[in-house]
Order: C-alpha cells, then sequence, then structure tokens
C-alpha cells in the first residue's frame, strides 16, 4: 500500500453514502469529521496548525532557516451533494504527501511551505462557491456572507456558531495574504482534458451563476383551462432548452442542474419556479453574449405563458490567468511536454490569483466525470500529481 | 355575521401562513387541530362522533324515529401545500350548518344524517389522491397504504401511529358504505365554469398521476463538453413542454407541477430527474391517446439526450358519472334553471360512486382559482350553497 492509498483510505468513509457518492457540506458533521482528521494530520507530521476567522485552516511547516512568506498549496474539503471523492480532498492529501516527499528527499526550503483547506468552495450550502477564498481577499463582504441561508433557512452565521466558530470573525485578511509568496493548487482535472497523469492550470473560463425566478399564477391542475394558465414551470421548462440550445451555438458550457417549485404539488399549477443557470465560455464576451440572448428569448416567452421572469447573478468571475511565470516555472520543473490547459471550473486558486501569483496542477480523470459518485483518478496517477507537487513546491520554497 | 361567517372564522387561522396559503396535511398538527374542532362541532350539536379505521371522522344525526342507511354529506379537511381555505372545508363545515337549516326548519329526517370528513384527499402527503375513501371502498390495498412514504421519508403507518391512530386497522369497510343511502359532496367549485352561486355536478373527468423518472449522467456543470452530456433536465423540460402542447391538441389538461432533482446543485450536471405529470381530459380515450403520443414524444427525446425514461402510473381514475337519479332529484329540488356540470377535478365522491349513489353541489369560484391562496368563494355564495345542501339532505332523507 502506498501513503497515497493509506492516506487516502482514511478519510474514504467520512460523509460517504452506500451507493450515491459524499455529501460533506460546510459546517456539518462530516465537514467536521474532515476538519478533525485535517488537525489531526497537521499535528502527526509536526505542522503548526491555526484556523482563521474565515475558518480556513492551516498547516504550517516551517523548519529553522526558513524565512519570508510561505509557499502555500492545498485545495479545499466539502463536496457539491452526492458529489465523489476527489474534488477538493486530492489536493489537500497531496499537500500533506508533498511535505513528506520534501522532507524524505531531505529539502530544505528556504520558505515555510503551508497546506491550506478552505471552507465552502462548492457553495452548494450557502450558494456562494469559494467562500472561504473570497472572504479572505475581501471579494465578498462579511455581512452579506453571514446573512446567507442554506435550503433550511439556516443562516451562515448560525451554522459557523454551531461548530463554536465566531461569524464576526469573517472578512479579509490583507496579513494572511501578504504572508503568502505564491499558491499551488493541486486538484482533479474535471473533463477529458487531459490524456497524461499531471496537466498545468493555465486559466479558468469567465464564469457564472444567475438565479432565474419565474412567477405565475398557482391553481388547479385538474380544473384550470390551458387558455387560462399563467404556468411558470412552462417558461422554466423553455428557459432550460434555450440555455442548452445556446450554449452550444456559442461553444460555450450552460447547465441549469437545480430547482426549487413553489408549491411542488402534484396536482398545482406552480405559482413559483426558481432555477440556477450556471453558464462559463471562453471568453467573458462570449459569455456576455450566451447571457443577452438567453435573457431575450425567456423574456419573449415569459410573455407568452403570462409568466414574470427576472434573472439575477449570484456570482460572476471573468476570465482569469494564472501567473505566466509560475506556468513558467512548473513547465520547467515537470518537463516541457507537461500539458498546460484551462479549466471551465473555479477554483479556490482562481479567486487567490487576483492577488497572489497562482498556479494550479491537474490529475487525470479517466472518465472525465466530476461533482458526481463516479468520479474518480487513478492512484498511481495522484502519485505522480504528489511528486509533480513536491517538485514544484521545492522549486518555490527552495530558491 | 351570519352562521356561516361564525363558524367559518372559527378555522380561518388553523393552518395558514402569513402570505403564502394553508398547509394542512393529513396527520399533522394542523390537521389534528381540525380534526379537534371536527369533534367539538360535532358534540356541540349533538350528533354521533365516531373516528373509523381509517381515520375517517363521522357525526350522525340521528333522530328518534329515523332508521336505515344515512344520508351522508361532508368533503375533507386537508389541502395541497400552500393551498386555499375552501377546498374541502367548505364541504364540511356546510354540512353542519345545513342539519342546523333543517332542524331550524323542523324537519324530522326519516333516515339518519351523517356528517363525513374524509383523510388525505390531496394526497399532498403521502401522494394517492381520495386516501381515505379509497381504502374505505377497497379501491386501495392497506399494505400498500401503510408503505407510503412522504417527502421526509415517513411512512404512512409511522405518521397515523403518531397520532394514536392503528396502522393495523386501515382497509375496506362494506358494513360502513351498506350503512350509505346516497352521499352528497358540496366542494368549491375549481374553475370559472359556474356563473351562479350553486350548481349540480354531473361527472368527473377521468384523471391520472403519472411519475416520470428521468435518468441520466451526474457530472460537472462546469467542464463537461455539451456533446458528453447525458443531462436528465433537459429530456424534462421537454416532457413538461410536450405535455401542454398534448393536452392544448386534445382538448385535456395535463400539467407538470412537481419535480424532484437529484443532487440538485447549481454546479452539477443532474444524474437524476423526476416529474410528476397530472392529466385529465372528457374521456378516456383522449387520455389514453394523450398519454400514447407525450409517452413516443418523450422517448424519442431521451434517446438524442442519452437519457433513459420510465413513465408509471402512480394513480388512474377512469370517467365517472354521478347518480342520474339523485341528478334528476337535485335539479327538482334546486330548480330546473340550476346549471348541472362536470370537472376536472378528483373528489371523494367519485370514489365513493362506485359504490353509493352519489352527487355533488358546486358554490361559484368567482376567479376560478384553486389549490392556491387566492382560491375564494363569496360569502353569500356559500350561504346560498348550505342552503342548497340542506334542501337535497331533506329531499334525499324525508322521502
Amino acid at each position: 500500500m502506498s501513503a497515497f492509498t493509506d492516506l487516502w483510505r482514511e478519510i474514504a468513509e467520512v460523509g460517504g453514502t452506500p451507493r450515491d457518492g459524499y455529501v460533506r457540506l460546510a459546517w456539518t458533521p462530516p465537514e467536521w469529521e474532515l476538519r478533525t482528521w485535517f488537525e489531526a494530520e497537521a499535528r502527526y507530521r509536526d505542522l503548526e496548525f491555526e484556523v482563521d476567522g474565515n475558518t480556513t485552516m492551516w498547516a504550517t511547516w516551517n523548519p529553522a532557516g526558513a524565512t519570508g512568506p510561505a509557499v502555500v498549496t492545498g485545495s479545499h474539503l466539502d463536496s457539491v451533494p452526492h458529489g465523489g471523492a476527489y474534488d477538493g480532498p486530492l489536493g489537500v492529501v497531496s499537500a500533506f504527501l508533498a511535505v513528506e516527499v520534501l522532507r524524505a528527499r531531505g529539502v530544505t526550503p528556504a520558505r515555510p511551505i503551508r497546506i491550506a483547506a478552505f471552507a465552502e468552495e462548492e457553495g452548494s450550502r450557502f450558494g456562494v462557491a469559494c467562500l472561504g477564498s473570497r472572504l479572505m481577499t475581501g471579494a465578498l463582504d462579511p455581512e452579506r456572507a453571514r446573512a446567507l441561508t442554506d435550503a433550511d433557512g439556516v443562516t451562515l452565521a448560525e451554522a459557523m456558531a454551531g461548530y463554536d466558530f465566531d461569524p464576526a470573525r469573517l472578512g479579509a485578511d490583507p496579513a494572511r495574504l501578504r504572508d503568502m509568496h505564491a499558491f499551488v493548487e493541486l486538484h482533479v482535472e474535471q473533463g477529458r482534458a487531459l490524456t497524461v497523469p499531471v496537466g498545468i492550470g493555465s486559466s479558468i473560463w469567465p464564469h457564472g451563476r444567475w438565479r432565474m425566478d419565474f412567477t405565475g399564477q398557482g391553481n388547479h391542475a385538474g380544473t384550470t383551462l390551458m387558455g387560462d394558465r399563467c404556468d411558470p414551470m412552462l417558461t422554466y421548462a423553455f428557459a432550460v432548452l434555450a440555455a442548452n440550445k445556446e450554449a452550444r451555438t456559442h461553444g460555450a458550457h450552460a447547465t441549469v442542474g437545480r430547482v426549487a417549485v413553489h408549491p411542488n404539488a402534484t396536482n398545482a399549477i406552480p405559482s413559483r419556479v426558481t432555477g440556477w443557470l450556471d453558464a462559463r465560455a471562453a471568453s467573458t464576451a462570449t459569455l456576455d453574449e450566451l447571457l443577452a440572448g438567453l435573457g431575450t428569448k425567456i423574456a419573449t416567452r415569459a410573455a407568452k405563458d403570462g409568466t414574470t421572469v427576472t434573472i439575477t447573478a449570484e456570482s460572476t468571475t471573468g476570465e482569469i490567468g494564472f501567473s505566466e511565470r509560475l506556468i513558467d516555472r512548473c513547465v520547467t520543473v515537470l518537463g516541457a511536454r507537461t500539458p498546460v490547459l484551462p479549466t471551465g471550473a473555479g477554483h479556490d486558486a482562481g479567486v487567490l490569483s487576483a492577488v497572489v501569483p497562482t498556479v494550479m496542477l491537474f490529475v487525470r480523470n479517466p472518465t472525465g466525470v466530476s461533482h458526481a459518485p463516479a468520479e474518480r483518478a487513478d492512484d498511481e496517477d495522484c502519485e505522480a500529481g504528489i511528486e509533480a507537487l513536491a517538485d514544484v513546491l521545492e522549486e518555490l520554497a527552495c530558491r
């Protein structure tokens, strides 16, 4: 059994369901179990453990002689509901093991090396992705964050307080950012673009989440004449198909994966339907064009259905290019034939790249499936990822 | 204040929400409060109160000299989630007040007059409409009923037991059916078909509920190429629009008002979507044709989307004509100009009509809205309904 399979097995059961992937939402028992595991791993490896005001966990290897801002690596531990095992935890497990590799190599870093685990990266509980890193960089107002609610109406402040975290401590942390020399996030690749074990991230597509609220007239499903209806489910259904078509036309990605219906009864025409649109494209111009076209089409349909629609951006992120200089150094260390590739997925690395030199490493995903139970990476590829991460950390921390 | 507004006010708060209608689901605290109210009203009026094994409540006026099977009236007290005040309770309140009217008239009925309140008529909690009357007539197997689950996974047996009802007592009750001479259900009309205060029901359109299960491949919304997707939300959306189109083409009604998505996350292509289809038509042939056409269209689309679909009937009811003889007697009593009209809505009266001579009275609905907070009837029309019900009960119980 390798060091990877050994450590990976330690968290394999946490938040798992028999046949339906992982549910590891922020500030819930499974995520708390992963937090406990992280702290134990940090202490076992003689790393300095710390939790900051945004509930991000940190584990620092600060050997004698190391000075200056740290080279930081890591990812997140939360999952989408019924997601896969790799998205997030692979980067954290790899970070611990890359430190082991460097120690085994007898490397003495000139800078501290620090491991991070950010909170609520998926935004699956409170709707804002990369919540921990957005708070840290000041991209998200702590007042707004505290008031966010989950599907059960629990506020983020209440959820945090349930685990004895102080919601008043949420917010920008410039001192901690100044103490970051660079950030490297290792992550499972989420498509089928990578055909060798390890690649280097070049950029993140511009992307966002929009809430589409459709309002009509609730009524009886059996007795209301078809011509008398103002059924928001029809406008919603049209929007789902139109988003798909627009994405295909624009070479972009668009998905409606979440919906809420009121009252959601078989024999009632709904009064309200809310759908969430996830859209991404290679350029901001393309994304804007997609949204404009889609908005017009949905408005036209709503008029026909006698419904109203409002589309509200919940989070948007422009195109993010990772540090050219870090990409070059990764290519130097990992070899000129290492693929350099963009991704359609958002990451804490994308948020941090606005304020800290940042790069990503990707580990091959043989099926391309992610955010679902079938998500996986081969052990050998994960081990190659750990070696690559160790190489990059050595490059950044020792030179 | 009239006797109607007085009694109506007693239950006006039960299960109400500030701006969003009534939530009075079977075997929950609001429904229990209505049960307590029913028993108190029965005892206050010196009616014999009883709850049977199917948790149907009965209140019988059995004056000296009355013999033979009873004339039964009543309706149900449960609501759809966030429904209106009238659907169900109007028939129960009117029944109590019609008895008052007969007593005030000095009528001495030759047969007992009995008021019924059936359980889970809407099927909003456990998915099977007219559950109480279906159990009583033997149309629903008690074993199946006990195993039904609500949205939280609570079984019907557990829900009943929570209120000290014995699930083992569910089932057909032929003795109680034999003790019914006739059944008259007064109900708020649920469309805009009635333009005078009171009408007589002629028939119920054949109707049913079908569960449509769409299965695809869960995946990442950001990274999965459009051409690589097997997104069941697309097939669902197509089905919603196709059902609407088929209904319009066939002069029928079709609605998809309820949906469940897994995992229902903004950044995940769903692995499963379930939609519930409610469809009704003036004839069984039309309904069958609608469903066959829709099934074919959805299957074709599913093949294109790379998804699978299965459509399962959850409950179906053929065309129901009420008793011709009772309709004639109502027309005689209420006047030749009283409208006689069909309805697209299912009712306990429809279930009972298979085994007991049955008829319905409808009270005008000025907006035609039902199963929604805006559902209403004017007080004067409700009072006219009570008088009409008293007239019909007098006709059936005294002659």
